[in-house]
């Protein structure tokens, strides 16, 4: 089971202000933490290095760097209202997620921790879903609440919201796109109480932080990459459902759609994605029969990039200049990249982490870069 | 296109008669008639040698043999109202159908033979279909018809209805479960009579033979087997058209199905379909995408079974014994057979043939025999 693999790193106080204040710098994603980390050790050492590799990178002034007063203030601020901030491997942080190429470093959570650490399966669709697909969700929902998978979705009114109430006693999680105090739409506060009875919510943004238009798509990842499946009911085509089941795909989750008629637009989504290769599923054994050998295999950790700069000698004028010439606003492989400026790869690498810390470089999933 | 590679054969009148002799004597269907002549040269050869083997195989009494009068007679009355009978070769046979393991050797057809030459989509489904399902069908007959495809189905009411009225300015053919004369559901006469005008209908039953239940399963093998793919409209479980999907299946087809709700038991049998791997169907170009590769290769031919006795001594007794006594209700493989009755393959086939000939065995799909 999930629980037993993970769950027994413990990071120090200091480590964990050191965490929270370099995720929250200017210009640093997960995936700029991690190669961070990765090559100089420690959040600590990174955040030194911080105002002279985006000096380096051209910013044209410094990116803010978060203090140690607004980390502590922000961590005050989360246990006020019992969310505590895990890192990966610790007690409440999902294990699934902890394997995605952007976990979060940091992930605010709430509720029962241990629920936190089992076995999930997401479900997703419509907000506007049909009588139909409201109650098919809630009979997949307590089916597979029934057989011991926690229900993970995103809040929203309609699929969303039937899942997570068909879930109620058994346990269910919300991923949350803003704060935890910032919750979307505010008319699931109640709901939101109520599972965090048996289950718990989970969210990478700040306390206070109001959620955009494009923090639901980001926050997507986190629902496909906490569970071992993504179930989506009804979806139109072009919907926010297909985002996850995207996700999922990428994040090698199993992908599962409920068809419906071809007449009906709610279903154009759920029977595209069922073209393209998804399990169609039309009752809660058809998930349950193609995760079972998934929770049989140890959770795949998260594979480190190569550590193959430690020296971080400034890369040689005519180096950065080249790298920098390559690329531009369409994106990029990071090995083409490497292959055409003819340079190390260390040097490559430590050339794009300079332009994304001075907010010039925007990286993509599957090792594509670009140009911002 | 189909109908530059087949068409081209033309049995005389006396081939003709003497086929239809053979196909209509006791115990004789497509496999055994297809075995006969394969043995012994000619429907004429063995018609003759037909008593003698049916003695051989333990016949209580000799078997019925279909007269030349009664073959003339009903040729006769097949032409009358427009039917000819025609082999596996000819004008007006559907060129994949003669590619199929039970064939009829003589296919009584009424109406354009030329459409009946051309690349054909079968639509099948349920009786009581859904409105949304009869919708369905009649876009996709359209569809297809405008694309070129010949709509193939068996004339029921439901989706079939549908599926034949959307196809009748294009093209469409009716594959019947009884002789000619004998339409059901009898109130589809009209709807019969329109769609001759532009394409036709099949049947392998006499003038005269009234439809009983299982002569619905033996036609469906006849719309698979002329068609390019089928696709399943609105199927409960355990209905008709899956038949018509596992022989389609069984014969080398493409198996397409339309999805529904989980809610809908209307769909459970193609929703079932789609997990068991057939193609997920929401609109034309689904199935034409499909189907296209197929369209440009040659049309599989025949494989006839090796003629391996041609001397036909009649088998030694211990031997036909030994052949006997390993046969019993359960079907059992002709392989297996010869291997365990450790006699030649020549030997196993004729004392096969002249049990099914004494009507005491039963040939069922992928070379399997039983004793009656």
């Amino acid at each position: 089971m999930d629980s037993s693999t993970q769950g027994n790193t413990h990071l120090s106080d200091t480590q964990r202000i050191d965490a929270l204040r370099l995720i929250r710098s200017d210009h640093v994603g997960p995936r700029t933490f991690r190669s961070l980390v990765s090559h100089f050790g420690s959040a600590r050492s990174a955040l030194e290095r911080l105002p002279d590799l985006a000096r380096r990178g051209g910013a044209a002034r410094a990116g803010q760097i978060c203090s140690e007063e607004d980390a502590r203030r922000e961590i005050a601020a989360a246990a006020k209202m019992g969310v505590a901030l895990v890192a990966p491997g610790e007690a409440g942080y999902p294990p699934r997620l902890a394997g995605i190429d952007d976990a979060p470093p940091l992930l605010g959570v709430r509720g029962q921790r241990d629920a936190l650490m089992r076995p999930m399966i997401a479900i997703v669709g419509s907000r506007n879903a049909s009588g139909a697909g409201l109650k098919f969700a809630e009979k997949l929902a307590r089916d597979l609440g029934d057989a011991g998978f926690v229900i993970v979705s995103g809040l929203a009114r309609g699929i969303d919201q039937a899942a997570h109430r068909a879930s109620l006693t058994s346990c269910t999680i919300a991923v949350l796109a803003g704060g935890h105090d910032k919750i979307y739409p505010p008319e699931h506060e109640g709901l939101l109480f109520a599972l965090l009875e048996n289950g718990g919510a989970i969210s990478e943004m700040p306390i206070g932080h109001v959620p955009r238009a494009r923090d639901f798509p980001r926050r997507n990842r986190l629902i496909s990459g906490a569970a071992l499946g993504v179930v989506v009911i009804e979806a139109a085509h072009r919907s926010g459902s297909l985002i996850t089941a995207r996700m999922a795909a990428e994040q090698g989750r199993e992908v599962f759609a409920v068809p419906g008629s071809p007449l009906d637009p709610r279903a154009a989504g759920t029977n595209d994605l069922i073209k393209q290769g998804a399990a169609l599923v039309t009752e809660a054994s058809d998930v349950i029969n193609a995760v079972a050998p998934i929770m049989e295999r140890p959770i795949a950790l998260l594979s480190r990039e190569p550590d193959d700069f430690v020296s971080f000698d400034e890369p040689a004028s005519g180096d950065r200049e080249r790298i920098i010439a390559l690329l531009g606003p369409s994106p990029v492989g990071i090995d083409d990249l490497i292959r055409l400026a003819g340079t190390s790869a260390a040097t490559v690498r430590i050339v794009l982490l300079e332009l994304e810390l001075a907010g010039r470089l925007e990286r993509h999933g599957g090792g594509l870069v670009s140009m911002i």
